[in-house]
C-alpha cells in the first residue's frame, strides 16, 4: 500500500456519505477513488451536494462499476439491510469501515429481535470490531471489517464504560435522555423534518423502542460484566448537528460525583478526542459541531448517591463520519487524529 | 365592576408583559388602561415592542404615575424581589395577577434559599393563591392576590400532581428532565442567547441548581402528602417557544403505564387547557405555540415498574401569561377560556 | 343562508388548507362542515396536522363525498390545475374562494404560457374576481368565485398599486427583490426544505422565471394602465413563516420619498389590515407573524430619484389563508375583520 | 523570519478574533503567541469562548503587555476608532493585518464623513493596502499594513470590479440587495439579535446610509476609472453565518449576459478562492460556511439588457478572518491557500 491509500465511498447521497468525502478531503493519506450512489449513479457530486461540487471528487457510478482492485478500502454509507449483502460481495483484500447498524450488534437474536429479519452474514458479524475508537485500538488493528457505533451510543458509551468498569456506578437504573440534531434522520423526506415544520418544534419519539438501545446495552454490559439495562429517550432538537445526551446514574456507596469525573478524566487523560470537563459548566453541542470530539461534564445530582452526567458530540463526526475515519486511521496505521484535526465552527 | 375589567400592565418592556398585553388584546372582558416599564417610561409599545405598535396601547409610563382607582386588575411582570415591594404598595382594591417568583414558595425559609435574601413581604406571602388553575380554581375565587406558577414547573405539576395524589406514582426517584425555548430566559442580553450563538446550539444549565426546584416540590409535596424530593435539569433549546418535560416516575406496585394515563386522562377529561394524549405519539411543542395548552403522554419504559412521561406547554402561554390570564378570569368569574381559545400556531 | 356560513375547505392536509382551518376555528361567523383530502381520505386530522387534533373538525374526506347541499361556501386549496377541473364541477350555489393559481390571470394566453397547458375553465376564468381585497371590493360583494392572490404578489401589488395609479413612480424599471419563509414551498418533500439543509442557508432561486411574475404584472399594469414588466428574485429564509419584499422604484419628476409614503399613508388610512410605517424603520416579518396584516414602508434610496419600498406580510395569512378570510367575508357581507383580529405572536 | 510566523491576534473576544484564531490553530505556518482583550483581560480563551478552550492558545492580556519583539505580525480585530489609535502605537518591524474599517477608505473627507470623526492616523491610511486580495496581489507583497474588506463589500467588489473594469456593465444604476447572518452583526448584545427575536424574522436596516457604502463604491470607482454610486440595502437574515448579495446591473451595450459570466469566468479562473458557478443555479450561503470561498452566478433579467449576478460568502471568513488570512499569506509570501483548506460544512 502507498502512503495513500485508495478509498471508495460505498452511498455518497446521504449525510454521512458526504461528511465522509468531507473528511477525507482534508485528510493526507487518503485518496478518495470511487463514489457509489444507487439512485444517482451518473450524477456529479455537486448534483447531489453542491457543497462538495468544486471539490475534483469522481462522479458517482454503481457500485458493480468500481473496480476494487484499484482501492484500499472502503467507507460503507449505506442502509442497514443492504449493507450486509454488499459487504458480503466485496473483495477480501478491502478494509471495510462500516457506518450502518448491520455489524454492531454482536448477538444474532438480539440483531434480529430490534431489526425484525434474521441477519444474512453471520460470518461478517462475528469478525467485525465495534469501532468505539478509545475503546478498540486493538481489536481495530487487525480488523479489516468495522462497524462504527451509532451516533447515540457513542456519548454514552465513552462516559459510561469506565465508570461500570471501575465500579464506580450502579449499572441498573440508568437513563439516558439523549437530543439530536436533524440530521441525525439522515436526507429522508419527512414531513415533520421539513424547517417549516421543525424550526419551532421540539419532540421526543421512539421512546423506550430506538433501533440503539441494544447497541448501548451491549457495550454497557461488557464493561459492567453482566447485562445492563438503560432507559432511552431520544428527542429531535430543531438544529442541524449535535447530540447532547442528559445520563442519570447511581453512585455506588463510597463513590462520589468527584470520584466519577476523576475515573473520567484519568481514563481518557491522554485521548485527543474525549475531554473531561472539569469547570462546573455543562458542554453544549457549539463546542463540538464539525469536530471528531465527545465533551463530558459531571454534576451533583440533587439527590444523594446520584450524579447527572452530560455527553456531547457533533452526530455527523465523533457520532458517524469522524469516528469511521478515525477507526480507518486506527487500522491502517496512519496517525489517529490525521484529517480530524478541526477546531469546532463557532458562531 | 363593569362587565370589562380596566387593568394595568406592570412591566410592560418584558416578554410576559409583553404576551400579556396580546392576549388582553384579544380577550372581550379586558380594558388595558396603563402599562407602566421603569426604563422606558414615556416610550410608546411600538418603540418596546414593534409587533404592538398599532395596538392602540396606552404609552409607557412609571408605576408611580398609575391611578389606580381607574383600574381594577394588575398584571405584575417585574423582576423578582422588586415584586414584593411594588405590590405591597399596591390599594387593596386590586386583584394582583403576579408573574414574578415573589409569592410562590410558602415556606419563607424555602424562599430565603432559594433567593438568597429573606422576604419583604411574608403576609402578602401568607395570603397568596398559587394559581396552577386547574388545582386552585376554589382558591382563587376568593383571593385578590395570585402567583402564577413558573414555567418549568407547570408541566410537571400538572401531569404528577393527580398521579401522586393517586398513590399511583411513588415520590421518590422521579427525574424532570426539562427543554426551553429560548424566551424563557427573558429579553436579557446575553451572549449565549443571540441568534449566532444559539441556533446551533443546545445545552444544559444550572443542573440541580435551578430556582424552580423547590416550586415543583412544593406542589408535588401537598400533592403526595409528604415531602417530594426531585432531580431536575433544565435545557436550553434553539427555538423561541415552548418547553417540554420528560420525565421519569416509578410506578407503584399495582400500576402500570395504562393507570397512569386513565388517572390523568379522567381528572383532565373536562378541562379545557390541559389534554391527555392517548395514541402513543409524544407530543411536541409545535402542537401548543401560542396556546394555552398543556399536552401530556404516558410512555412505557423499558424497565419494568416505570413510566415515562412527556408534558408539553408553551412557556410564554401556558408557562406564564396565559395562565395568567386564566387565573384572572376565575379571579373575576369570566369564562375561563375568555381569551385564550387559540388554535396553535402551525407551521 | 343562516348566520353562520357552513364552509368545506378542499384540500386540507397542506398548509394553506390547515392554516384556513385554523382561520375558521376562531371565526364567529364560520362553521366547518367537511374537509376533503385525496390521498388522505378517512384520516382525522389531527393525523395529517396534530395541532388541529383536538379541535373537534370532521375527519378528511374525498371530494365527491362531501354533501354540497349541506355547504354555503367552500375553500379550494387544492393544486394548480387540479383545481379548475373541480371547481367546474362545484354546484352553482357554492361560493367559492380559491387559493390556487388557478383562476388568478385574467389573459389565458399568459396563463397558457406560465403553466404550460391551456386553461381548462375559461368561462370560469372569466368570472372570477382577483381578490386583493383592498383593491377588489366591490366586485368581490358580486361574485361567487374568488382567486386569492399568490403569496409574492400580494405585497409588492398592495405597495406599488397605488403609486402607479396616481403616476407617483415610473411604470418601467420596477425590481422586486423578495424573500420568503419556507412554508411557502408548501408541505413538499424536497431535500432543501429539510431543517437540516436549510436552517444555515440563504439562497435565491427561479430568477427571472417565477409563476408569479404574471400575476404580479397584470395587477400593476391594470393600475398603471399600461403594460408593466418588473423584475422579480424570490429567495428562500431560513423561517417557517414570513415574506418581506424590498422594491426598488424610480420617482416620476415631481415626486419624492415623502409623496410616494403620503399617497400610500392616504390610499390606506382607513384600512384595517394595510399599515403604512412612517417612523423611518423598515419593518421585519416578525411584526406580521400570525396576522393578515401588510407593513409598508418608503425609504430614501441614494439615487437621486428613486425610492426603496419594503412591504412585508405572513405568506400563510394575507399571503394565502388571511386573505382567503377576508375575501369570504366580504362576498357573504360579514364584518370584514371576522376571525382575523389576532396581534403578531412575537417573540 | 522562521517558517512559522508568530502572531498576535488583538482583540480575542469578538467573532472576528475568535474566528482568526480559530484559522491560526489549522494554519501550517502560524503560530499564535499572544492574545488581547481589554475587558476581559487575565481570562483564559475558554472563559470567553468555550469551543477553543482546549486549543491550548494563550491566556488573554492587555495590549499594553504584548511583548511585540516576539511577535512577527498581528490579526488587528478592535473596534473602529480604537484601532486607529492602536495600530500607530505598534513597533515598525510588525505586519499588520487590520480587520477593522479604519484603513479601508482612501479619501479622508469620505472616512470623515462616513464615521463622523475626522481619521487620526493619516500616514497610515495612506500606507495601507486594501487587502480584497485577488485585486491587490502585488500591493499586498510590499505592504506591511493591510485593510481587510468589510464583509458586504467583499462578494460586489468579486463580482462587479472585473465587468466595470472590462466596460461590461454600466456604472451607474447598479443595486446591491444584500443579506447577512447575524454574526455579520458582531457579538453585541442587541434585544433584536437574541434568537428569541431574530429566529423567525427578516428584516432590513440601515436603507441608504450603511457604512459600507462608501468602500464599496471606492472600490468599485476605482474599477471603473471614474465615480461610481451603487444603491445598497442589507438584511439581516436568522441565520449564523452567510451572506448572499444579489445585484442588479445593466449591461452595456454588445453586452449579454453570457459576456458577464465569460468576463468573470475568465477572470477567475485559477483563483482558489472564487468560482463562477455555469449550471444557472444560484449559490446559497450553505455551500461556503466555514470557507473562505466567494461563489459567484450570472442570471437573466427579464428586462432585456439587465443581468442578475448572485455573490455569497461566509462573513466570518472571506468576508472577515479568511480573507485576513489570505492576506497574510501573501504579504509574508506563504502558500496563499495555508490554513484555508477547508470544505463547507454541510449539513
Amino acid at each position: 500500500m502507498e502512503t495513500k491509500a485508495r478509498i471508495a465511498v460505498l452511498g455518497g447521497s446521504g449525510y454521512t456519505g458526504a461528511e465522509t468525502l468531507r473528511l477525507a478531503l482534508g485528510h493526507p493519506n487518503l485518496d478518495v477513488r470511487h463514489i457509489t450512489a444507487d439512485r444517482h449513479a451518473g450524477k456529479r457530486m455537486g448534483d447531489v451536494f453542491p457543497h462538495l461540487g468544486d471539490a475534483g471528487l469522481p462522479a458517482l457510478i454503481k457500485i458493480g462499476d468500481v473496480p476494487f482492485d484499484d482501492v484500499d478500502a472502503v467507507f460503507c454509507c449505506l442502509p442497514h439491510a443492504t449493507t450486509q449483502e454488499v459487504v458480503k460481495a466485496l473483495p477480501g483484500h478491502l478494509k471495510v469501515i462500516d457506518l450502518s447498524a448491520d455489524f454492531r450488534l454482536k448477538d444474532p437474536a438480539v440483531y434480529e429481535h430490534a431489526y425484525g429479519r434474521p441477519h444474512g452474514a453471520l460470518e461478517l458479524q462475528a469478525e467485525a470490531v465495534y469501532g468505539l475508537t478509545e475503546h478498540a485500538r486493538d481489536a481495530l488493528r487487525q480488523t479489516r471489517l468495522v462497524a462504527v457505533p451509532g451516533c447515540y451510543p457513542t456519548g454514552p458509551q465513552l462516559a459510561l464504560k469506565p465508570l461500570l468498569a471501575a465500579q464506580a456506578i450502579e449499572d441498573d437504573g440508568i437513563i439516558i435522555d439523549a437530543k439530536s440534531g436533524a440530521s441525525g434522520a439522515g436526507r429522508s423526506l419527512k414531513e415533520h423534518l421539513l424547517l417549516a415544520e421543525l424550526l419551532e418544534g421540539f419532540q421526543s419519539y421512539a421512546i423506550g423502542t430506538h433501533r440503539h438501545i441494544p447497541e448501548i446495552e451491549q457495550g454497557l454490559s461488557e464493561a459492567a460484566g453482566e447485562p445492563v439495562r438503560v432507559s432511552f429517550t431520544p428527542h429531535l432538537v430543531p438544529m442541524s448537528r449535535g447530540l447532547l445526551s442528559t445520563i442519570y446514574v447511581r453512585e455506588k456507596p463510597g463513590s462520589d460525583r468527584g470520584d466519577l469525573e476523576q475515573i473520567l478524566g484519568e481514563h481518557y487523560a491522554d485521548e485527543p478526542f474525549v475531554r473531561v470537563r472539569t469547570d462546573g459548566v455543562a458542554a453544549g453541542t457549539h463546542e463540538v459541531r464539525g469536530t471528531n470530539r465527545c465533551i463530558i461534564s459531571v454534576h451533583a445530582d440533587r439527590r444523594h448517591g446520584h450524579a447527572i452526567i452530560v455527553a456531547v458530540i457533533d452526530n455527523l463526526m465523533k457520532g458517524a463520519a469522524g469516528q469511521a475515519v478515525q477507526d480507518l486511521n486506527v487500522v491502517l496505521g496512519f496517525d489517529e487524529t490525521a484529517g480530524l484535526g478541526a477546531t469546532a465552527l463557532f458562531p
